[in-house]
């Protein structure tokens, strides 16, 4: 029958739906509790590329019904108190509206995240939701994710009258291990201190603590740990250093580095999925081994450029579930440090995997508790504690669906398309239409 | 008196103020025209760090006497009919709401922008918008800022039965270049073709194609028109290629890499200051020499990483006024490569800049139509066509403020504090506070 | 009958041969010239791995009558005047000597290269000359080259009192291109300016400015001319800067940057060759999907030490040809910036290709006179003018080869065996042998 | 009296003598002992630049006087029997021979190396010697160095059939440490496994091994050793891997990546030294704060290309001591991975430091045994097991006089003069000596 995806180009009236025929109910699906948040049965949705009031209200409507709260979401909800927001904001005047769209369901057999979800997305890039909704759609008959465990960096540095002190500090430093544990766990009831490395750079010491933070993304908690730990190493040393910093930028905080492949920031998470050649070609038109050779070709592209790890555009996924979920965005930029594998299977199948290495995200803390954002994470069934692994797992699955989408758009000719069809506003209104170039000439 | 940013991590009750003594009018003062988005004169607004209803409620009167139009963000505006989204958002639901705060004025005299700003700032990270107000603070009395010619790349590649053939098409497509920058002409009103760089990778070309685009930040326009052009390729080439792809990777989309340096995507923009001595001293309580030497203990702390380009932590300012003013939040992620600097002049001042080599900005298309994000760029006078470059300037005046804010914290040992002084919800309830340690030693 | 080199490990006795069974006449074969250096006609040499004094005598007897010049390789010629060193070395007090050994012939149908090489290695790591001749072996029945356009860069930078004047004097110095041509000209008979591309970075312009250098490597041309053009450019900027550097570091001198990939330092050169299954399957006992599979799981694990380019050891390679022709031996550094890439054609074959985006090399100038380098690039047929992309071709092919040895050995299980199969002098010696494990499981 | 370094650019007979006027008798004078290789006393050279045949032998009857072994240097001893060569080279047919320059003596103040040294080049680079012999004067009054121990990684890959299966193999791998620490000492006397690091990429596990090699270079030793535990995983494990690989480009191995920050390829070694203004004045005629602002320029232009690390030109340094001493010059291209510091003090002194943290060499096995590397070796007093340490601090030191040397010419506006002055032969030959410009306009 041909992609719909694919069509999506040539006319505004095609529609992505929802697809919802291979999923089966989960191991999920008896314990589910609204309550705990997890995944919740719903009705297939309009389709996604539906944009009519009626539509939305029919969303709403069978969300709702489900059992998912989505009154902020909506609009109808009572605004929260501005003092309430004072962690978290100052010279507070209001709230920037980022149009809110789902995609679903997307089943996930995961070691945390367990079931079949719907996924809110903050964008106002067109298409994106859509791009997302068909891969789920291409995904949704197997797969799997994995997460480890949090750790969070902090790199200070201290700098001494000469190399021979440096050494010095840097041998009694890695002496008090225990004791710089024992003053982490005192500045918090989840901050521990897992390691503690140092490199001599002259006559200055850089430290690298690694903490874990249990649920919460944690990057407040490390700053408190690590000027509690520098206070006490300040206190105790034989030789004082001249000057010190807390952090030395050598933590990668909000940056692309590849040392998030060697010392996790944040959760390393990995997902990965196997598809069949049949649902490669009636969703993107295209073959497992057109997709290796696209993504091989790209690896080479990206090869030249000097990029940190290989991927194609984890930040679209990323930026979106970020705004939509409370979490901190400017992290976007150190999360995008990925390892995306396209590859064709013996089985003329896809295998695809993404290792997102440090994906600083939190279900307790930070923007979590703003009320869009909860009813977001709630969606999810990500809200509150114990919530951080599974939330991790459904980032990096929808991750590896956005890299996906991009693939298979790219093998089959479709990338263009996809960027024309829903167009953007305002500067591109007289755009003309391109007829697509065949892929394989 | 006495740095107030740093008392803040000592008491919640003191205030970070919006400090105007240092500004006179400006050359912008009698052009200003709110019609076009201008700088407008306003009142001090309550002290950025007042969390209460009567300092939200204040400060949006103050900025409504002066002619800023914030409906949308107070929440008193009409909703925007969901089919007018159909551009910008697929299967959608509602709107995420991200709070959003106001720091300003800063003092702009660049080449595009020019004048006194109040900068928006959508975000959940306590403490941001403070330290932006008050790295504002000491950086009114100065600073300048040049932005250049935006373009955008898109690189296709071209797989050949073998290298010779590969050689021969390289070197075919550079000898089409007019023909190619009319077919790219013909594409939009605004897209234009200025160069194509091939290189030979075996058997493959790979094609850099940078197109300038106007005052889109021009994504969809650039594809479209690569599609065209690898249309006419495909169509006249004397040897057709195997395969191709429209785009390998090799345009920085969206990821960090250094060739931002070298070819631009976005616009290339840098922005400089140099603040006296005393300013350091009264609102960081450091000095000059100990910021250089903070900055160069961090650059070297960045060295051991891996770090593309070098800067603090340019992505929590763009983020926030990314997300405010409907810009494409993903691409965050490669507007991290920036270059900043932090010195000491003989004059015992500060002199600060930074580059950012590839923003990507718009201030047409996208989602800048949409309410809030409207609203936000009407408030820096960047509404419409014509506005870029100014908008461009405006980013990286404040990101740069931003590195500021982070030199001054870590030179002071107040960087924990900063951390501490908003906390975050939840999770961090139970954090101790921690005296500072010495930063000097 | 299996593979020789994997036999190499379990026994001393295994002989890796160099094969000529698939060469045919060359089209340089009517034409070659021993007093022009070009590729002679040789008998097979000894086997490579035989390390008698019988073979010695013989593979220098056969090279003799061939009509190569081997003098002062093989010690029997006078020693060079101490004085005519002069320009080359300080301090002397004798040579450093490097064992030399040949492997080949091997087949290069290049864009200048063009017929059958032997290669001369000057190494002291045990098993590479052999596993260069295994793969020779291999090759001998395809292949080609391409080499681009020499050029190299220099960079210097120029700090003003202020933005605006760095802005200023970018744009002065883009006007000033053809007076900056002019001055470069008149600095040699060979530098060429060929582009100057500026960047502001605060109050300071960094110009890259790349140069065409003829058959010398270049780097002591480049930097005189710059020095003139740098001259021309502060007697008459309309605004002198406050500090400037002839080089800052940014022209990639020494260094991997992926700059290499966008502005050529020293020759943009290509190779590539397709072999089949029954080649590799004799030779590295392999088959084409498994060395297509080995080299996809490297460039994962590559991707995750943010190595700049994406290739497995030219360094080797590379080290040991410029040992032994004389070149700078330091440019290896950057030299390695390179894009190696191993697939399995439709056809079951194993197609490879590399990309040596900046081979800085010379066939004049530099070291290559000296009387050992000079007998090593005649024997390459690249001694003296003209010849230097023909040296670089013949560099990226024997670049190759080390390149499929490698993947080769990684795909057999043999990559152990062969490091252990020479072993090394003196703390190797009671090294116990390792039965392989199984590759495939 | 001026810089003798700068008027060598306008005449040849200005010379650069081995300035020894400086130096005292060290802790080493008492118990040297020429038959472990200790520094020696000696007496002043000829002047470096001195090429006539007279130096050469004065050089050498001084050396020789000393008790420095120089036979084999100066071409007056028995050439090796071929057939010693067996474990070095194949298909030999003789050497290559490098000139080999002196500059000397480095005063080190190390933890291993403590003493004045004769330092050998191998390199045909003209002005090398003689900018290191400056440098070297310049240094003579302080300085230190440090060297931590030796590590070296190999990065086994293993693919599975899915995730699940790669994430139980690695926590199985991760609980057998102590078998594989067994293992691995049995297949050597100096083999240790010192750690391993597993990273999950979708279904497949790559693993770092780090292991100590005592004084050897060990790269051999550990894929003999990574063989013998991937070996006993594939008995042992649960669940065998589809395929995997004993190494996976992961390791780093001959070339450039930050993960040598991290964790150690080979010896981490860091070393320092102070020079007073007046030092700095004579004989590069600069000033600290203008080498602190030449360095700072220079380490903002390298960040726009992506280089690893922060150096100037290590490799020079390195390539001429690795093919002097018989080390696997091919390193080089790893070894470039470092981090240089030129800073001013408060007491207006230079204070610089270099940190190369993967430094692979060895005193024992590889080329070492070579007659002209043990004769160079020896003059380190680094010949034989026990003194790998040593050498490396020798590296480093003498990789930051090339680091001091460059930034010293750049700072002076001498870089461009250094280079003219050798010049090279051939090529350059009607090279137009260009008048410096003012580097302070």
């Amino acid at each position: 029958m041909g992609s719909k995806f694919a069509r999506v180009a040539n006319s505004r009236k095609v529609q992505i739906v929802n697809d919802v025929s291979g999923l089966r109910p989960t191991a999920d699906d008896a314990a589910r509790d609204p309550s705990v948040g997890g995944p919740l049965p719903c009705q297939r949705l309009p389709a996604t590329t539906d944009p009519s009031q009626q539509a939305v209200l029919e969303r709403r409507r069978r969300l709702r019904a489900a059992g998912y709260e989505i009154e902020q979401i909506s609009g109808s909800g009572a605004e929260i108190d501005p003092e309430k927001l004072a962690g978290s904001i100052e010279g507070f005047i209001g709230f920037s509206r980022v149009p809110l769209g789902v995609a679903g369901p997307i089943r996930i057999v995961g070691s945390a995240a367990n079931g079949d979800f719907f996924v809110p997305f903050a964008t106002s890039e067109g298409t994106l939701v859509a791009s997302f909704q068909h891969a789920f759609n291409v995904m949704n008959r197997s797969g799997g994710a994995q997460c480890g465990d949090q750790q969070v960096g902090r790199a200070p540095c201290f700098e001494f009258a000469n190399l021979p002190q440096a050494a010095e500090f840097a041998r009694w430093l890695s002496s008090r291990l225990a004791s710089l544990q024992e003053i982490t766990a005192g500045t918090s009831r989840f901050c521990r201190l897992v390691s503690a490395n140092t490199a001599i750079v002259g006559n200055t010491v850089y430290v690298l603590f690694e903490f874990s933070t249990g649920d919460a993304a944690g990057q407040n908690m490390v700053t408190l740990a690590t000027q509690a730990v520098c206070a006490h190493l300040l206190a105790n040393t034989p030789t004082p250093p001249s000057s010190w910093l807390v952090e030395s930028m050598m933590s990668g905080d909000k940056r692309a580095t590849p040392m998030a492949f060697r010392s996790t920031r944040g959760r390393n998470v990995s997902a990965e999925i196997v598809i069949p050649a049949k649902q490669v070609e009636r969703y993107w038109r295209t073959e497992p081994a057109k997709m290796e050779r696209a993504w091989r070709q790209a690896v080479n592209g990206a090869a030249q450029t000097g990029a940190v790890g290989l991927q194609g555009n984890v930040a679209n996924a990323l930026a979106a579930i970020f705004i939509a979920c409370g979490q901190d965005v400017a992290c976007v930029a150190e999360a995008t440090t990925a390892l995306t594998r396209v590859e064709r299977t013996p089985a003329n199948e896809v295998y695809a995997s993404i290792t997102l290495p440090n994906l600083i995200v939190g279900t307790v803390g930070g923007g979590t508790y703003l009320p869009t954002a909860h009813e977001c994470l709630s969606m999810l069934g990500c809200a509150g504690g114990g919530h951080a692994r599974k939330f991790a797992e459904i980032c990096a699955t929808v991750a590896l669906a956005g890299e996906l989408a991009i693939v298979g758009a790219m093998s089959s000719g479709q990338f263009a398309a996809a960027h024309a069809s829903g167009g953007r506003k305002g500067a591109t209104a007289n755009e003309k239409p391109v007829t697509n170039g065949s892929h394989e000439s």
